[in-house]
């Protein structure tokens, strides 16, 4: 039987693995898998709709790196390694120069995490993409948002709002380069894959920032039955953020911006201090605020509670 | 924050699960799952396309069984059984009555095979449907389709082809109700699994049939490196079937439709007899041919080799 096409457009997606724990990879009816007896799995699944999560004329080479690198950052969430993740590419037509550029995105992040693509399913239709992605954790040491307390410091990693602002540059036609940092940042942030594992058994909560800082940490102490303060003068705001955009953009990206695969986490009080020297070897770490038994979310300035009309990140409305 | 309109659909999926394995299922960055030792893991991953893999007026509650039996049908090609699930939902509205029959379709096949949705996504966008199913199989057990033998002996479960009947009698408009069996199996066609089961440390090889038994019984011999012919004397043709449709259209079903998630499967000659009568009890099997050290395969008719152009089943197209 001749190949179909999109029999064809698999072919950009069998590219070998060196992991040992793959019994069988892409070509039968499923991936047989060997899970280590000390390990527990761990699953997620997130989708890109082209025009929602990715703009039409965004690089493929982008998007073959953002739709792996979404999921691997819930795999970092819960402080597990990646290791195997499956496709499903719905596409209108076969562009191969399109196919090229993102299996490229996507093999270069996996490669650099030792992630195998194991199967997937291409089909006809809105380019629509799913990635589902498994990771491996030591048992009774996965990262939940559901521990935070009253007491535990607050931290987030790196510098959020750095891709919203990129993509809100693109979306409005700025005239930029792919190489601008904060184009690049959207482009091309790195899910925190080290951070994840060096928060296991140290952090008490930890999730990743998809939907904007205020709203995910909404959502971290709805699960643990807490509410926190955030220190607005601590917020980190990266100094190609301060160069493009006036202090009250720069809050409202870090603040509501997604898309960075930061990390949100708690430490206890107690060993915040010689945690945080700890983390800062896997990357740059801010303290900025803290939980307390209050539910909801209070956002500080002086010592006074203002009010930040920062909005869920919700991609493209 | 209020909960989003995706937010809100995401509680249709959250039904609660007996599995114990499941140590965190939706609601984290990830679900949290617990292998046995002494398994491996299956993983597959299928989407399904409004227009061309569903008909844009399909009972929703087809389409919420489709979506996953498409995925527990791979799973019961290797043999193994099936444990969780996760679901990508792609929807350009929210439609209530819709959304409650998927679910109803999606979890009442997932309670009968014990599957727990444990994670997903939903996004806005065309109507695309992504499951990725993990299962679970005893290691070194899993059926592969790569086994089979020159004298092994070729079986096809239960009534293939009568999906596709089916689906030409909704597509051509006939006036036919949802209590049509060919149009019931077509929306409703369980997966294979008590027979995947029995087939563990018996069948040579084992595919699930998905794009037509003759395309199907190609890619298994590729695999393997054999070929095979088919007696077509011998082709399973079920009543409903003959009933409705001449003999060589039913024979045009049987080797070119998809969608009925039978299973192909080779035995060896000398326990094909007596596996044969004690397959029977999960379900019904078909002795259609033999494989061959000749590669391609060929279809016999008196003896006879004669030329089929059953096209693979490429859906809609």
């Amino acid at each position: 039987m001749p190949l179909g096409e999109f029999d064809l457009i698999a072919r950009y997606f069998s590219r070998s693995t060196s992991r040992r724990d793959v019994l069988l990879g892409v070509g039968d009816d499923a991936a047989l898998l060997e899970v280590p007896h000390d390990r527990a799995l761990v699953a997620a699944t997130d989708t890109l709709v082209e025009g929602r999560h990715f703009l039409p004329d965004a690089p493929a080479r982008s998007i073959g790196h953002q739709a792996l690198a979404v999921n691997l950052s819930d795999i970092a969430a819960m402080g597990a390694e990646p290791a195997w993740a499956l496709l499903s590419l719905a596409l209108p037509a076969i562009d191969e120069a399109w196919l090229e550029g993102f299996a490229d995105g996507l093999y270069s992040l996996a490669e650099r995490h030792g992630v195998a693509l194991v199967g997937g399913d291409t089909v006809r239709g809105a380019r629509v993409i799913t990635i589902t992605a498994l990771g491996l954790v030591e048992r009774g040491q996965a990262l939940r948002r559901d521990g935070a307390r009253p007491g535990d410091v607050l931290f987030v990693s790196g510098w959020p709002g750095e891709a919203a602002a990129g993509l809100e540059m693109l979306r409005h036609g700025e005239v930029v380069t792919a190489e601008h940092p904060l184009v690049s940042r959207y482009n091309y942030a790195e899910p925190r894959i080290a951070l994840g594992r060096a928060l296991r058994g140290n952090a008490t909560a930890a999730m990743d920032v998809s939907d904007g800082l205020l709203g995910d940490l909404g959502k971290l102490c709805a699960a643990s039955g807490v509410g926190a303060s955030v220190d607005l003068e601590r917020l980190p705001v990266s100094v190609s953020l301060r160069r493009d955009y006036p202090r009250s953009d720069c809050e409202r990206f870090v603040l509501g911006g997604g898309d960075d695969y930061e990390l949100l986490f708690t430490l206890p009080e107690a060993n915040a201090d010689a945690l945080e020297t700890k983390l800062s070897a896997a990357c740059v770490v801010h303290r900025i605020g803290r939980i307390e038994a209050q539910a909801g979310v209070r956002c500080m300035r002086a010592g006074q509670v203002v009010v930040v009309t920062a909005p869920g990140y919700d991609h493209f409305d």
